[in-house]
């Protein structure tokens, strides 16, 4: 038996989170083991049970959960600041490029790896369908704020995502940031246009 | 020691080719098994070190060429038939989603599954950047067939291939083909207009 103090247990646990999202990025669901997770974030082994009693499916669900967070909130607050939805979308393909490029093509979108490997966990479905349908409200919402109607902003948004994981898919295999940087110019021409 | 005559080897090595590339579709590498594969196509186990004598990897790079080459040659008839490239994009798009509706929104892409989990694996990471490689220089030449610029085609080739492999990873975590229709829309439109 462990204890863990309240503090500790929350640390711990988002370090866990935080790793296994990282992970995720580049082993996908079946590379990122529990093993590998204490491992990168230095969490001790007892600890397992405590922070995710659901097991590996509930660490993998809650870094979906956090890594779309994270780039949900970034979203957001680029709208607020009255970014349009072209400078938006060119952010999140930055973001990626960057990661992708500075881990030498190997890190994808942790949240289209779980969706693309674990579609049929309920769990980790469901996890990564929400994320997809935050990211997708956010920028229609962006694009019907720049002026495309309501119905044409929902096909664009769901492109820019589809075109972004594609994208990423692509680059891994071709070792470059190519297919980011044709999705990004073909798609922020679109959105430019109202 | 097994005697396999030449017709039956190649036709066992075929049907095992097709089997894994419906597999792979589902499952991806790591859910495609010589196990799972002897027991889809019926072959018998003894058939394995003849037929792929490079393992699992041979097999899985054969079922992502095999796979890819008969998208390809479906694409490479349309064009010679005559079809647009917005025609050509709508085949493709209704292909990957009558398999993804007929499977209860389990089939994706196997060429795009493989890149997803193994492009750390040069052999297959070579198999599927090839394949993307053929559809994205067969669209780009529809393009311009159709009047697009050279760089705008290649840009919007590219977009294509990406937006779908996306919109199967959307697809299959939302339970609906509704990401393929929102990519076919708004894609044909950009399509028809050079």
């Amino acid at each position: 038996m462990m204890y863990i103090m309240p503090w500790e247990r929350s640390d711990t646990r988002d370090r866990m989170i935080t790793s296994a999202a990282l992970l995720l990025r580049e082993h996908g669901v079946t590379g990122t083991s529990f093993a590998r997770v204490l491992e990168h974030s230095g969490a001790p082994r007892g600890s397992l049970g405590h922070h995710f009693p659901g097991g590996k499916r509930e660490m993998v669900a809650d870094a979906v959960r956090w890594a779309g967070g994270a780039a949900s909130a970034a979203m957001r607050h680029a709208v607020e600041r009255g970014d349009s939805s072209a400078k938006l979308f060119s952010m999140v393909c930055d973001f990626y490029r960057r990661a992708l490029v500075e881990s030498d093509f190997a890190a994808g979108c942790p949240v289209g790896n779980v969706a693309q490997e674990a579609y049929d966990d309920p769990t980790l479905r469901g996890a990564a369908d929400e994320v997809f349908d935050d990211w997708r409200t956010i920028l229609a919402d962006a694009l019907v704020a720049d002026g495309h109607r309501r119905n044409n902003a929902a096909d664009l948004a769901e492109l820019c995502i589809a075109g972004l994981e594609g994208a990423l898919i692509l680059a891994r295999v071709r070792r470059t940031a190519d297919p980011i940087d044709a999705v990004e110019r073909r798609l922020t021409t679109v959105l430019r246009r109202s």
